[in-house]
């Protein structure tokens, strides 16, 4: 019998090098001899990229906070269903840029959309499930966005306020102390390398061995 | 001060003639002199119409039902706030093919939906608004499924089976039951020019005139 894959999501705001260190947890579990799956929301399987594609787009007619959060769990749902959870049950770990705390964070306490409406869309897309392990790179929001308009890379989530981005920071801070046995916050202002020392003594503490898997 | 426009919906299986029916709706009520949108679900606003495209599609990895009836929630949030609710704020009536009810008699009943989550989808996407009048086209699934054959426009839902249609059309007759000062169920296995003159006759009696609002 395959034991089950670990899931481990990658939360925080935006410059916070989140997609650096998702590849570093990839190299470091692949060199540790696991199977990895790597992958981002939204999107994550051909449906889901499609719905990517619309919810980061600009409309001219906009994108109101309860159509992004529907597209967001739709995409979530087809992520989940087609790529997570066989990867899962196969005995692969997967990797996964930013998951279902990221849309109580922007779309709830950025946005507004209520508290019950999220965990209704939580359980239609993925039932119960949880990660495993979920590492919070925590980053000032001023120091974030200086990072993402360096890189060029703003997209409509980016162009927002820094007072948005307060909120966002202060959902992830609030349901990482709510579930501590889940999260890991990690200081993201540093730099890449420092960042990724501090993840890979995360992951020998946190992650149960699987050697049993790999054999 | 301009009078809300009515908000007039229909509803029915596949092949129940509602797309030629809405036409003469509309033709019926620019007669009388009033500004009519014609619009339909999935789709309505650019973003939805995008949207529809893809739950429409052929996806190799499937489309579940709950991905799908986020992206119907998602493509309606976009068509009330884009289309229906200004079209009805300016005064003009909005005769829309396929609404809320769909998503309850195809997601819900079809699929396995649960009401709860359909209730907070509804919510999300169009508020507490409903219909001023919904006219159910009520068919037996084998003659509605014989007409779409016949017409070669079968598309994912119309490949759906006779088991899952008579669910379908059940779940149209429970909601016009529960909800008759809404709902007209007009029999659709007649000829088109035989239940637009019952659509007409329904109109007359259930649309409250508004002569003051064209003056």
């Amino acid at each position: 019998m395959t034991t089950r894959g670990r899931f481990i999501t990658l939360e925080g705001g935006e410059g916070a090098g989140k997609s650096t260190q998702a590849r570093f947890i990839r190299d470091w579990l692949v060199e540790r001899g696991r199977e990895v799956v790597l992958t981002r929301e939204p999107g994550g399987s051909p449906l889901a990229e499609a719905i990517r594609s619309l919810v980061l787009g600009d409309w001219a007619e906009g994108v109101t906070p309860p159509t992004e959060v529907m597209l967001m769990f739709a995409a979530r749902a087809a992520h989940w269903h087609t790529t997570i959870e066989p990867a899962l049950a196969a005995g692969r770990d997967v990797v996964c840029d930013r998951f279902v705390d990221s849309s109580y964070a922007y779309q709830g306490a950025g946005k507004g959309v209520d508290e019950a409406a999220l965990q209704t869309l939580e359980r239609l897309a993925v039932g119960g499930h949880k990660p495993d392990l979920t590492l919070l790179f925590d980053i000032e929001p001023e120091l974030g966005l200086q990072r993402t308009r360096e890189r060029g890379e703003e997209n409509r989530f980016e162009q927002e306020t820094l007072e948005f981005m307060q909120r966002v920071r202060e959902s992830f801070m609030a349901r990482a102390r709510a579930e501590p046995a889940r999260f890991a916050v990690i200081d993201a202002s540093r730099d890449a390398d420092a960042v990724s020392a501090s993840v890979a003594q995360t992951l020998v503490a946190r992650l149960a061995p699987v050697s049993e898997a790999a054999a």
